[in-house]
């Protein structure tokens, strides 16, 4: 019988698996920790309090401090969980009235990610920024209207994300590339190329293929020295301050220090009840490595989406209950200067990586009939598995209704439709809306063409 | 072996099959006939002809008339097929340069929907439009500027997009609905009252529960009488012009001369191979009735995306390929001043009549985080069968990803998905686009706990 819950993070897996918990029991009890001092806020709202898209600070708080007594859920906040003893299942922590300790029958991971420090030198200056927390967010905001140029080093999504709301506030921006095109990760590069061209558009610098090697200057920044990784040419990018967002490493430090298994992700290996090698003991989001929906591969999810779902889980199973999590197909989306840039599933490298052969349909579309003012273009790619026709990926990039479409995608990922099935869609239609063959639809047929189905 | 195909028809339905006859077989001979003197142009289209939103009427042709012969099909405008000998195998036609007659191995009838006339007096006046055809759309948009009143008989998708196109000019427009609210043929009425109050906020009048009775004047309307439904008062509506869109009815005539079976819903029974009672006979658009998808109880398609799929399967079909239509789900969609309406499957009413008890999903969502700027309202509604827990319709309004979202649902239930299922809908998720949960997967969580799944 399941008496204590202690839950170790308060993002939006932590937060959710109490809650959950929460509903799922009534009577057990559930400790919460955090070592920020904030309650659950949105992480992913984090780049938009520099450009006032999110008005305040307080406006990311989704889970009030004060909310949680109402739930009869103990949260610690400003509260690092020092050490736990696996043997007598319990938990030691450090916060602002002193110590202590607390012992759980089910422990809960949600200790999430840090920031991955890539091998620049000057890291240490001030006016160095990651951003990763809320106080992340509010010393960088700080910098509207201080600063003159800003580099940012990784154009993923919150690199690029960071990038288009420091150029909304006036900033002149670079970013920084490692890899040939930004946003990699989640798009192929011929998606990338229209996602750059279109931030160029709106004025930002982006130099891809190209390795930040030194924050220059003094205590704060001058400059960072790039080295083309085409031509090995060097040149210095005049910068007052400088972000670093290079990725995530998951935290399992005090996982580890428990026995439980780390996968090849380096999260912390779960099965499908969210639950660790050890079956008191559970993981969810950013620090936990679930699989692939598909292939059934290790997966760690680093996606709000994919945190609060498997965070429903263990909450639900922590306390009693039973569930399951199905796995990751990876929906992702942004929009950066009204473009909205959308993919689930496999992109074209994850396939080969994951030894998946793919057809693939791709189109140029519009989001409306052509007859009707005001369409928009649309690059749509569908792809699917050679041997099935199953579909097992997609990408949208567009001004207009790119986002949704995505949807339609990765349900019919999650249900194992194909090409043909794809093609079969009955999407809605009207002048005002769009076309009688959705793009979708379109694509679908060029892959389906292709496989002979 | 099939020598000659003919089409009799070249709305959406008769244009794609013919054309998808062609792309299956390169040898067969094809001829289609149209009565109306223009090649396929978009039905859809023709209110926003009004508004200006379609710029030219020729830009609603999609198949340009010079278009066919590089096809090698053989058009004929503005001829009418005037009868059948389906002994002979012989349609017998009618057109500028005189009658004639062609032998068919296949016929396909694509011959759509006419105007059902209401039992109204006065609508033989001039002025008095119905909107069904291109021409009927050149005298409507030639009204605009002349006309200070008009009022629309039936506050349908047709009546509702061109009262909006005549408000839109600076006409004072008043939709009569006979029926307590607008649009009930897609929506429930909590959601068409929603739409209701959008509309007159932009300045629309609608009178529902409302019959017209006669319309009034001379040799042009003065006004419409009109007798509220509820309290029995008659009142005149002022009225330069009146546009007659209460609903079409199945053209048949000639498919009946033949003997081909006619379904309960006045349309042409067809199979799943779009193939009539007669085996060389197809009929395909607005003047087939093929089945619902979910119970397989006879419907008319009378949407452009039926058409469009059911010809494709009979161009296949007839042209000695092999190709089925899955059924019509129903998806319909449309904007009306900045508001989009979109529904699938069944409504409440639908459900009721097609004996299929259903618990619901109903949510008062938004299309963005709360954090986050400039999110709107979303009212969203999921049906889901009370027994097997299976998605069987849905419903969207806002100004924001309503129409989108549609899509989602219709693909569900094409695919038989649960209410479970819906909840584990891995939606895509950002600030700027939605939320973590999106309010169609909130939705299905409302149902999936009252249906205890």
């Amino acid at each position: 019988m399941v008496e204590n819950i202690v839950i170790i993070g308060c993002g939006a897996a932590g937060a959710t698996a109490a809650m959950q918990a929460r509903k799922n029991n009534r009577k057990i009890n559930i400790t919460i920790f955090n070592s920020e001092p904030y309650s659950q806020y949105s992480r992913c709202g984090l780049p938009y309090t520099i450009s006032g898209k999110v008005k305040a600070f307080d406006d990311l708080i989704l889970m009030p401090p004060e909310s949680w007594s109402g739930l009869k859920i103990d949260a610690h906040f400003d509260t690092t969980v020092s050490s736990i003893d696996y043997d007598a299942k319990t938990v030691m922590y450090d916060g602002p009235s002193g110590s202590g300790s607390i012992e759980y029958s089910s422990l809960i991971f949600a200790t999430g990610a840090r920031n991955a420090d890539p091998p620049i030198k000057g890291l240490d200056k001030k006016r160095v920024y990651g951003l990763r927390t809320l106080d992340d967010a509010k010393a960088l905001a700080a910098e509207v209207g201080k600063i003159k140029n800003l580099v940012v080093v990784g154009g993923g999504l919150v690199g690029m994300e960071t990038a288009e709301a420091f150029h909304e506030k006036g900033v002149n921006v670079t970013v920084v590339e490692f890899l040939p095109h930004v946003l990699l990760a989640m798009v192929d590069p011929d998606m990338a190329k229209i996602v750059e061209e279109h931030c160029r558009d709106h004025g930002l610098t982006i130099l891809g293929n190209t390795a930040a090697q030194e924050i220059l200057g003094g205590e704060t920044p001058t400059g960072v020295l790039v080295k083309s990784r085409e031509t090995n040419e060097e040149t210095e990018i005049p910068a007052d301050a400088v972000v670093v967002a290079t990725g995530v490493r998951s935290i399992t430090d005090l996982a580890e220090s428990i026995g439980v298994e780390i996968g090849t992700t380096r999260g912390i290996k779960v099965n499908d009840r969210m639950m660790t090698n050890l079956s008191d003991v559970y993981a969810v989001g950013d620090c936990a490595e679930h699989v692939e929906f598909i292939t059934r591969k290790p997966m760690a999810g680093g996606l709000g989406t994919i945190a609060v779902r498997q965070a429903r889980v263990a909450g639900i199973n922590a306390s009693g209950g039973d569930a399951t999590f199905p796995g990751i197909v990876g929906a992702k989306v942004t929009k950066l200067f009204g473009l909205e840039i959308a993919s689930t599933g496999f992109t074209d490298d994850m396939a080969t990586r994951l030894e998946v052969p793919i057809v693939k349909g791709s189109i140029k579309g519009s989001s409306k009939p052509p007859y009707y003012i005001g369409g928009k273009d649309l690059k749509v790619k569908t792809f699917f598995d050679k041997e099935t026709g199953k579909l097992v990926g997609g990408q949208l990039v567009g001004i207009e209704d790119a986002a949704m479409r995505i949807n339609v995608i990765t349900l019919g990922i999650q249900h194992g439709i194909t090409a043909v099935d794809l093609f079969d869609f009955e999407n809605c239609y009207a002048p005002a809306i769009c076309d009688t063959w959705d793009p979708l639809v379109q694509s679908a047929d060029a892959a389906r063409r292709r496989l002979k189905m």
